[in-house]
């Protein structure tokens, strides 16, 4: 089962006007191969079709606890999208349909998310092609899947990179910014299930690419209250035993801030999720909303 | 962000045997049109791209709630898959690779399921198609989204009515049993969101297709208890507010056993997430585990 | 069966300029989830599939009867599409093809539709992504069908207005007005029959979304004329049962003009097929026409 | 503008008894790459987007007069598709839904294709695959669409004869055995339309496969009418110009029954529209549908 | 089997600029319906697939070399993609990441080919759509399989002739200029051995479409060497039956310069493979790639 | 540039009888996503699009000359799937069409194999799903694609091991034994590149899934005689520079038999082409082909 808590996983700046076709870039990170959806979908199907669970308990554990971040991820970058679509929200809130108001809409690289999306984030890619299964492996074979998603992780950061270096608004460099450090640590986490099976110290490969985050303004802050070294557990009571393979001494990659890897109990504070405007023009909540409003305030003083 | 909790949203009997093509059948209920995959996508995007969250803050968790809800679903559906390929757990650990030992998966309806996923689930239908971007709308219109919310909950219950008919296995039919009355809790709550903005009574057509639950003998433990009066706040502490649209007052359906309907705080108790042994000849989780085992009783000690 | 009349369901004016991205625009309307292709095809194999023709008449009437209608929506978008990537038609008919006389082609939004289809129409929509069956929705239970198709209708309404709001062409624009109109009567007719069966008024939630047409210039013209309290009877003699649902002393939508509605015998009168000059530096239809031509006209006269 | 007739294009003997895996078979006829829906998608396109309509008549006649022949062919296939899915239709009114009433269904070929569409026709091949805008080719140069119409018609041919000859049962061969004929007109007006314009005579590559159809016995009483040297002309006063191709002195092929190639006015007379019984255990059209049928009675009188 | 040899089908000059949606023009000749990966995909399948290979061996040998032959293509054609996307190579070496150095990739048609690839081709088509086994036709009817690629050639010539006007850049022109040629000589070569199975002179409808090669500067010297006269023999011992069908006394196009069709004993010699630079700020090959340049002379020295 | 032998890279036992379901089982590792339509095309295009090749030049050569092996083993994969659907071809050469001679074809597995492709091979996986550019990665990134690259042949080699337990046929068993080894030599050798460069013994994983070759028959031929310590190159004179890489001293891994590795100059012998007979009743190739037959004859003279 799962759990929902109305935070992101970290704060969101506003941007300061729409930018569609950074959120267009962003959506390579939301639907592509190597973005959140497939990292998601990776270890939440591993997670389900785990052989020998209580056998295997700690690598059990590891695989469906990230599955739970990645659902922030998901979650953090389609708020990013939203946002680099919706802008600051100072649009009036009301226009005259017959005059083309969305006029600049038809030139925007992904026309789709205007009309059918009306600015919102969807399992695609860059380029506008579906998330699907065949961004999904799950074997069963533990050894495997886990060297699978080591490389995914490794995708994913390198995937991210180009991203970040696309954009100048700051909504999504934060956004790559933070997961650039997280992804770093599911990296470092696979890394680490691997070598303790296998012998072989393949988080000597990390950062791949080789890259490192004090480069990234963004990334600083993470850094410096130790989210690299942190593996949070999000649940209440379950998946202690990854602290098996997270955590027994193993250190800080060489070229992060140095420290002990630790597991954190619950999720990190995080931020709050944004307030996306109505685009009332867009029919977005409604055209004319202020009945619906009304009763939405009523509904919510009778739910106290 | 969500939480991930290490129980089932409710316990699942043990196959008697392996049933490959009724664990195909299930995968229409967990990748199709109107699968879980597709309720929890659009519940998830939608919630992300919600326009104005504060002034219509009891729509808004009605909806991020539901969400949180579906991936249990996903869970649920992805395990009944796993449960039925596997069967009751008692092959035999060694094998001759050379004898074709698996010569019958050639025949059943998804070989890839074996070939690929050893018997896992995956985001695809029941002839074997990907779950794709096709199967979400999220316009950032209110009225609509929750019509088309509707409609999936209505096209989900027929889907989950016809695959149980073809059910004999208890495994899958226990699925079948909880996701209809969930499902309906589901149904009725989109119907009383659409009825308090536009006054339409559209929950008059509930049950859609008409055929009421009594005739579903798995799925009266769970009337019995109240499960279908009952919206589960899958969250420690948000989305008070959909009290606002379930409750209030309002009564179960008239097809239903009778009384109030009420926000219960928390998930429910649920039942234990199976453990599948493992398929040695299959190489899942790996085909000579005990150093893998004895490894990772180790890491399980070092995380007490 | 089907019979073909050489006439579009209205006139479309002809475009001032090429406008490769306003014809991307409109291929939502042709080939998206909400698009014509895809009402055309539910109703289309739904009056395939149709369970008990003979004794739900009425119903099985309206959704054959209307699916001709579509299909009639699907050339008037497409010959729209092909408008705008054409323009006007002055284009020069001789041209330097070692001169990249299509250079700036290159940098429309779906460069494939010059490549591909020198500027004709595609079942794909707005990002590029073909049409496919996962927009169909056929199961054969009368009353889900009916409530799948009043979503259909509204979400198509939805992505008809985005699309306007993105045109200054006229002919796009035409385009749009008229099928709002058709649109707006598919959608009650929908609503009506699942009335009739129910009882539930779902026509009350109509529109949705909720901008009554008089903000539409384009529309004015067909809703003086009555066109959205008419069902025409795509038929030489067959559907007329569906007059049990529309008529009987039904109304026009209190949004709309008032008056009753009514099933007109036959197609409206329409206007004609454009005429698309032929681009004979792209080959279209061939490089030097005249000797084809000349043997069309003598073929021509024979066929007399 | 498109008419519907609520009659298929020959009559179809209904199955003796269900045969999905036979109705899978067919499903290549019509959404597989040289379906019926392929044809039907080609021509359609081609004639929305044609250049030079006006000097180009007898061309452009033949190619949009062909498209509402296939409509027709869409609706035949489907059809049979429906039936052979059905059978006899002397299912029980009655099932306990409880007993796993579909349980063979678990079996089946295409299983999605009862889960979902009740064992309705879908637009996707035999193995469950969607059509989809990868079969259209609407390049705008005549002479190249018409080759790959000629060449659509030879594989559509290849096609009909593969399944045919895996169908024992009269109603999946009728669909064959009159397909095999019309299409045989259609891959012969196009060779004829291919000859005018180039002197090539592609007709002498008729038949390929070059099987003759007197070995087919389902097209004898086809062939004995003549239909293979007549093109319907689906239109109530369009699309005579065709005739400057198919007629004019132009011969039935060697391998066909001999006579003149001829223009009939108006389509065949065709046969009724089978219809499908309920299956009221998979709620189709509905559960207890005795109070629906009432009032579709009522409706159907009033509309008298 | 296959062998390689590290040398361009022909030399392609270096693009003055970067060039990224003239690299996605390109892209509809490597993944599109008529691209080069078609049709590779078509011969290679057909060749694999052939029947009776001993009794037809003139026509499985000319199928079974072409594709070879096409398997240079799509290398001429990735090249030229990755060429027109990288430019001159003049990029600095080093960048500052967090600069956002690649603001301008936010905005190219097909950003995912800069996110994912890094400026490398992809088999998808110019609007991004994957290449798929949709576009592969192998039925083992030999006459209908080359009446396919018949026409799959003078497909080929539509598109390369239209990508062909979109382009000033030399690159993507010589690519273009190349190809015309050799497809030219496939076309040809599958009418002939249309011709000397059914007698009919489907050559003569080439070109199509009908543009004459003198027209296409960038062609004219492989004209002037006879390469549209040539069929190489891509194999170091089989393959020589073919010239039982290219060859034998038949001559050249009337369009093209004139001469007799000669079977050329091994591949055209060709041209260098393109240098790509590395584009360090996108870790291509790697950030900092100098210590990889020194470990690969190390090995290079040991190979020798 | 590519060139052709007729040879397979090693010879294939006739199978016994047609088996359709073992083909269908063999498509795995044709077109699915750890297949060898995969392996061929990522390393086709890495090395189409690698960076620096002239400095990296050893692990270029390494991809490039690879990727000529993977096109053998596309071809060696795909004769096995025509085999086993072909049978041992003593089937008569006459049948009655209108007998249903395959109506056995309805029930098979995947039966668009017979009706689109004669039982041939298609780029498909196991469930009939396309082949696709979501398997292809191609960064640019030298270390990540290697990395990529290592679990992709690892993926590879436990598809092959689950398919190679379904099989009880010879021809399909020898295709696996045959790969096993092929692609274990390729796992190494990436596995050996990565080292080069990181340091990283990533060699040690191996085999994963960890199940060594001498349980599998049908491999020790190709054990006995080193194919597994040598690494061919596919070429006439270049590539030579990956024995930097593969050589240099490294040696077998421990679970293979031991010795050097070694790059051995050109293709290994390999075995005959399958002989397909026709299958004259499917039309393949024809189905009167006696005068086909006659005129090959005459052409093949011709070509002496």
């Amino acid at each position: 089962m799962f759990m929902r808590i109305d935070r992101l996983q970290t704060e969101l700046p506003v941007p300061d006007e729409p930018n569609p076709n950074a959120a267009a870039a962003l959506q390579e990170l939301l639907g592509g191969k190597y973005g959140e959806t497939s990292t998601l979908s990776n270890y939440m199907f591993q997670s389900f079709n785990f052989r020998s669970k209580a056998k295997l308990r700690p690598f059990y554990s590891l695989v469906a606890n990230i599955t739970a971040e990645e659902l922030g991820h998901v979650e953090l970058v389609s708020n990013g999208v939203a946002m680099l679509n919706n802008g600051p929200g100072d649009q009036e809130s009301e226009a005259d349909i017959s005059g083309a108001p969305f006029e600049d809409m038809q030139d925007i690289r992904l026309a789709a998310s205007f009309f059918s999306n009306g600015g919102g984030a969807m399992p695609m890619n860059s380029n506008g092609n579906s998330w699907n299964m065949d961004f999904v492996t799950t074997t069963g074979n533990v050894i495997f899947d886990l060297l699978h998603n080591f490389h995914l992780e490794c995708g994913a950061r390198l995937h991210k990179l180009r991203v970040y270096e696309t954009l100048s608004d700051p909504t999504g460099r934060e956004v790559c910014g933070y997961l650039l450090v997280r992804g770093g640590v599911h990296a470092h986490a696979y890394a680490l299930a691997i070598k303790k099976i296998t012998g072989v110290e393949i988080e000597k490969m990390l950062p791949t690419p080789n890259i490192t985050l004090d480069r990234i303004p963004e990334s600083q802050k993470y850094l410096d209250e130790g989210s690299h070294r942190r593996l949070y557990r999000f649940s209440p009571d379950d998946y202690r035993e990854m602290a098996g393979i997270w955590g027994n001494g193993e250190k800080a990659l060489p070229t992060d801030p140095p420290g002990e890897l630790e597991v954190v109990d619950g999720p990190p504070e995080g931020g709050k999720i944004p307030e996306l405007e109505g685009t009332y023009p867009a029919f977005a909540p409604d055209y004319a909303p202020e009945e619906m409003f009304e009763i939405a305030t009523k509904l919510y003083k009778k739910s106290r």
